[in-house]
């Protein structure tokens, strides 16, 4: 085969078989086919697409480019869940003790915060002596026993993403649906789950603006997991403003423990209870979405799922105490009132702006070598459809010193809209694809 | 500047300004931007294309990475052509001495053949002793007193085109008109000419198979050399089938002499007199298209073209008598006529056929570092219209052994097609462009 005539292929609009993506995927792995043509074609990929079974081709062969997961040793049903990624996304810290509450298992491989969105395992450090370096056979063990275990993603599952994404961060190709779905696709398969879970992001503050975008990626990342014989669903859901009140590592933590406790914002509660309902039913563990539902409400009620956050976090080294006692998480030293100067309804909240004024804090990163500060952010009292009235808090902001704290709420008044009617406010699920 | 977001730039549609262009060739000649971000970038220009102004900036900033001749030390009216390659096409070797008769000055850089079409170099190395290999003080001084030279081309010259040449050549970003501009005018510009002539070739046996592609690529030439300062024109002309009759190195020489006798074939006289008719007025040397005409008609009738010729080999160490008496050019040991099975009219010959038909003699080249055989080649006693009778030649084969001329017989025939009916021919000139 001829790399170049394979660029031509794809660039005149042709479809590329199994056997020549196996070349260029495995070629440019083994370093025979080199950066300049990789991005080229990526180029063109841009330009006229992948269809389905090309994904899939292309999911499969990055895939073997690296290492795979056995999950056998672990009984029951295994699941992976993946979000493309949000503003206080914090819905795996509720998610997996949740499930685990309801026997399912999680091996779940997560990465840390970069940019304007978070990461579960910086939220995770929250926790005094967390440790989610836990190698191979430990992480297997642990999920088996207690349901679910949080780890730093290996280097050696799917090296072709991390090679083809670090070409993409340079040459324009990174917004390109077939490479997004194969880039997430390979991780989830590679990690050997039997379902897996997506919580597909739409609207400003995501990666996916529109709606039919997110509809498109989430029917794709569908398909290939299907194609690729795993059960697979996705939850398109809001994040036209952040998800749930807290922006900030410890903060969302402990609105994560809120929620397990049922105290929580009712969009977390809600997102939450339909991915777990969706597993539910999928890992054949309920029959009837209300009686997922029932459990799910149980083990919430009953303290069974914040008992399996305890677990998780005793397991892997960090103060479970804190699980109960959320004033044993980082605290920031100065806490300040955004106060509203006007009257008015909250008609939009600018997510990617909290997400900055994050960074701003010093919680969030923006190199990969960031150090972050776990204890600053920003608590909204005032939501997309609230009423404000002049002299009220709007939010609270979490700050390492007054400066910061002053600085940050000048960027978060920045990120509020008021207007003078009431918006009407979409459900934070969008809809389910299956 | 950020490269990817550059890249991005153009991808969405965007327009790159001077500078930003500026950034990019700059950088990528300097090693700064890599290969994989500028292949990148090719390909998104395929999609997106480049407008005129763009198109001059990056063809301005290739010219900035190498040297330019200055042909100040030459007297008179500067001129330089270039053709996008055809078969059969021994026109400059016919055009320059045509020229220099009447007075006008072409300091001419050429290539070697590669593929299907041939070049002008090896064309003139059938005179024995002939070298290409003239240094730039030498070059100059023989085009101020006999009028014309032709050397290889120097490596200092536009490096950046090689760069992006070799690039191009494997990421599948050849086609690309803009780029095709740049490329040829970056070059021409840098050679310092005052009259840039452009033989834009048509037809199956051209890089440009249709006549509206053909056009755009011209008028973006002449827009890119008129934006340059430039006087520049371009003719389109035809190459659905061979220029002329003769195809290989030598036999071409013999055909370009005839036509300096005004024994030649009519189209490739019609096209030298067009292309020189226009850059006699251009250069202001003639008034009207009638006086131009006269003129050229003279200098072919009274021997001063041809004697230029003869000038101009003797002064780069060729034999010259050999433009006197073509039975001092190399010669083939075979020659084997194609006899017609049929009798009907030549519906069609393929151009790039037959040109393959000279590679498979020995006449051309595969590869940069292939030898090649002067002696060899086809002459086509019958073109597109001609009327064939069952037991005629249609064309004789020059080989170096039976072998080959019977192998070249074969594929000679399948360039051919016959019919029933006398198809209309369009003239070799299809538009002029200035």
């Amino acid at each position: 085969m001829n790399t170049c005539e394979l660029i031509i292929k794809k660039r005149n609009g042709g479809v590329l078989t199994e056997s020549e993506i196996g070349y260029l995927i495995g070629g440019y792995v083994s370093g025979e086919i080199p950066d300049y043509q990789i991005s080229a074609l990526l180029m063109a990929i841009y330009f006229r697409g992948m269809n389905d079974a090309e994904t899939l081709y292309l999911t499969r062969e990055m895939i073997k480019s690296g290492d795979t997961l056995d999950l056998s040793a672990i009984s029951g049903v295994k699941v992976d869940k993946h979000s493309t990624g949000g503003v206080g996304d914090k819905t795996s810290l509720v998610l997996c003790p949740l499930l685990a509450a309801s026997g399912v298992k999680l091996a779940k491989m997560s990465g840390r915060g970069l940019g304007h969105t978070g990461g579960t395992i910086d939220k995770l450090e929250s926790f005094p002596g967390f440790s989610t370096g836990i190698d191979g056979e430990r992480f297997i063990q642990q999920v088996d026993k207690i349901g679910f275990a949080i780890a730093g993603q290996t280097k050696r599952l799917v090296p072709a993403d991390k090679m083809l994404y670090a070409l993409r961060d340079v040459t324009g190709t990174v917004d390109i649906i077939p490479l997004i779905v194969s880039s997430i696709m390979s991780k989830k398969l590679a990690s050997g789950a039997d379902i897996i879970a997506l919580d597909v992001k739409c609207g400003s503050g995501a990666f996916m603006k529109s709606f039919e975008d997110a509809k498109t990626l989430a029917e794709k990342m569908v398909a290939v997991g299907k194609g690729a014989g795993k059960k697979t669903f996705a939850v398109i859901s809001d994040m036209d403003e952040p998800l749930g009140c807290a922006v900030g590592n410890a903060l969302e933590v402990k609105e994560a423990i809120d929620t397990l406790r049922g105290e929580g914002p009712a969009e977390l509660h809600e997102l939450c209870m339909e991915l777990a309902g969706e597993v539910l039913l999928s890992a054949g563990i309920c029959q009837t979405e209300r009686e997922a539902e029932e459990s799910l409400l149980k083990s919430l009620s009953d303290g069974s799922a914040l008992r399996k956050l305890a677990e998780m976090v005793k397991a892997q080294g960090g103060d479970e105490r804190a699980v109960f006692d959320t004033s044993l998480l980082p605290k920031a030293p100065v806490t300040h009132e955004l106060i509203s100067t006007q009257t008015g309804f909250v008609e939009s909240i600018n997510a990617e702006g909290v997400g900055r004024v994050c960074i701003h804090l010093g919680g969030g990163r923006m190199t990969k070598d960031s150090k972050i500060d776990l204890s600053v952010g920003v608590v909204l009292h005032k939501k997309v459809g609230d009423c404000v009235s002049a002299g009220e808090s709007i939010a609270t902001i979490h700050a390492a010193d007054a400066a910061s704290a002053a600085e940050a709420e000048r960027l978060l008044t920045e990120c509020y809209r008021l207007g003078d009617k009431r918006s009407e406010k979409s459900g934070i699920v969008r809809a389910v694809i299956k």
